[in-house]
């Protein structure tokens, strides 16, 4: 299919081409409002100026439910269903295509387009959901291979569950941010000496910060308690994607998670990018995921083939002094479940969801060495660095140092669907007191 | 102190006596909308009617705030701080007192008493707050010691962090319920043969179906990212507390929970009791919490010496064929680290709170056989049996059962502060189609 091309200036190579349209919360130096905005190129199209100038004129089905576009989360929009996304995306294709049916709400419309186009630059982005419940994954079975050797070595590397499964644990949806939000080194007890005899714990700021290049996933479904989601409607109750950065803190982990898992490790934290991809922009980007040798119970088997997004995904390293890096390449096609199977696993229980509740897929590596998705593995638990332009090195990261993940489908430069960037850049510990 | 007398009739041993005033969500027949109330004795104060009958009239601070107990959930009222906590709870203390100072307010007011007075048994109680994050804690020391044994023998029994910190997980807040709400039986992945070599999971209803005798605080303060609550401020973060159980799926549990911790097995219903106890009429009943040889953290040491509460804990099991067995007595007593501790600690690497997180303190055991707050525990995993009223033994929880978790502090009849009740009863397991 050739790309849709728009009457709109769009520069080639852009991530938010006519055929991604995602949804995110905006506000502007003169309205500093929280509402609902799409990115078409280097502009955001305010969704609640568009609406309340008649911008929807052409949408009858959209027109009793516009209030949600006045509203600063995406709740209320996602609560509308999928049929609803598309027929919201398809209509803002339809009005930057160059031959646009509707010509006179936007193209020959130069008051709304002043009124409702606003380059990105000069927008700030906000959280995209109020957030109820979040939840990680480890489905990047090369991650959790190359942390189960790390720990258990390569014979013990997989747990026995690992392959029927998608293991996850509860996080903390409170710690949740957007990009560009600053990560404060998080203190906390560690072991100085792990092998020690005597397992005495120090409080100190966390020597051993981490990232974890994850994806995002929100749901736009509320279910009751008790009530199962199976997985051929998984894929409906999920609204579309983010980039996802899981700060870990190693050592604060290592003495913490036994018996009852990461904790304060990974509350302190987790940043996701701001624009959320449609799941529908994403389908014809969905390739099959890694294969699963195990055979997995029917409430886990889809019927589809290709369960898992083919997303190249980048992650860069830029340090204090401003040099960059790029220290990882990966991609989540590396993902052993889907994430129609994370929701049917996580609620085959009865457990409840709401509109707005986050599915982090657990870090995604490749194969290999520059593909990894965690400085624990890039440099096995600190027994190696990555060389950094300038000639730094690192183990973990230090104050200062930003981590930016990218991540887009496809290769023609005028229809690419790419999430833009998740970034967080690491502010100094706290000084306590009593240090 | 004598017992504050009431013009009021509240029974003898009624745990809602004037020295409590708890706090909760109601609705009526006649009027369906939930708001905010208290109870006394046998009755509900809806302080919704009272307020807009100006009941507040003689307590000029609240009127401003009056809206909060329109609310369908306490987070507003909450949120207004300890101190204003207080001064609503002396004053409706003041309001029912038999030498009122106010008896034209509700006393000698007899439309008001007709329009806010509602009996317990004709009010339906909803979920006192709308939870943002649920952390379940694990405090209990002798559960964590038994559950060692069982799992690791007794020189092994408690992991090495243990009394170091306050051991604890990310809970699921979607899956919390007011006392009544049934629970079904969840499914998922077990084991059936748990020392097979081969590791192949089965689907099944769980088998090992379990309660856990725990508290819940409510958070009363909103807090920002990357800043932590220091030990002697978190107890005026803390609103009140509940009685809580956290059902517990024992063998999805065991297959599930390596390496990063309970998931499933916990996410399918936590139970509170509807009443929360404001920390202000708990504050008389702070005791000593179970001694710590472990010298804990700066961060983690409390000036006050009384720090955890003297709550006479209670279990009972009703069958299906409706005969009830006292199976644990238990006391709040047995916690190795105090609600602050939780917080400061939970919050130590900048995890952000906000009004109505709910902290769980993990199961609360005595040491004796018939203390012991997990069927788990008292039947050592199955292998031992409680014998019921009527002849019927349970390893773990049947369809039907019904479990009842009461407690209570002090021991005069007419100033008890108590909790009511936290019930559940377990339906059957979904049938599903591919079984």
């Amino acid at each position: 299919m050739p790309p849709l091309r728009s009457w709109f200036s769009i520069p080639k190579g852009s991530h938010f081409s006519l055929a991604n349209i995602p949804f995110g919360v905006i506000s502007t130096a003169s309205s500093a409002t929280p509402r609902v905005a799409v990115a078409v190129g280097d502009h955001a199209l305010d969704l609640d100026a568009f609406a309340s100038h008649d911008g929807f004129l052409a949408l009858s089905t959209i027109q009793p439910h516009q209030k949600v576009f006045s509203e600063p989360t995406l709740n209320a929009f996602a609560a509308l269903g999928r049929p609803m996304h598309s027929i919201v995306r398809k209509y803002i294709q339809d009005i930057f295509w160059e031959n646009t049916p509707h010509p006179k709400v936007l193209k020959d419309n130069a008051s709304l387009q002043k009124a409702a186009l606003i380059p990105l630059k000069d927008v700030q982005m906000h959280l995209p959901f109020k957030i109820g419940d979040y939840t990680d994954f480890y489905a990047g079975l090369n991650h959790a291979f190359n942390v189960g050797v790390l720990f258990r070595g390569a014979s013990n590397a997989l747990q026995p569950n690992y392959k029927y499964l998608p293991v996850g644990y509860h996080g903390r949806a409170s710690s949740v941010v957007v990009s560009g939000t600053p990560i404060r080194r998080p203190s906390g007890q560690i072991l100085e000496n792990p092998t020690a005899e005597v397992k005495k714990p120090i409080f100190s700021p966390c020597r051993k910060l981490d990232i974890e290049l994850e994806l995002g996933a929100f749901v736009c479904k509320n279910t009751k308690l008790g009530e199962p989601i199976p997985i051929d409607e998984a894929e409906h109750c999920l609204f579309g994607v983010v980039l996802m950065n899981d700060w870990s803190a190693r050592d604060i982990q290592a003495w913490e998670y036994v018996p009852l898992g990461p904790f304060n490790a990974k509350n302190f934290g987790t940043t996701i990018s701001a624009w959320v991809v449609l799941a529908e922009a994403l389908e014809p980007f969905l390739t099959k995921g890694l294969e699963n040798d195990a055979d997995v119970l029917p409430y886990l088997k889809e019927k589809r083939e290709k369960t898992v997004y083919d997303i190249k995904l980048q992650v860069d390293l830029k340090t204090g002094s401003d040099k960059s890096t790029t220290i990882s390449q990966s991609n989540s096609k590396n993902l052993l479940f889907s994430f129609p199977q994370m929701l049917a696993h996580h609620s085959i229980t009865g457990c409840p969801f709401n509109v707005g509740d986050l599915l982090g897929s657990g870090t995604i590596s490749g194969k290999e060495a520059n593909e990894r998705g965690s400085l624990l593995e890039q440099n096995e638990n600190g027994k190696s660095s990555i060389k950094l332009e300038g000639g730094e090195e690192r183990k973990f990261l230090e104050d200062g140092d930003e981590i930016s993940i990218a991540g887009v489908c496809g290769d023609d430069a005028e229809a690419l669907v790419g999430f833009g960037t998740c970034v967080g850049r690491i502010e100094p510990a706290l000084q306590f007191e009593f240090q």
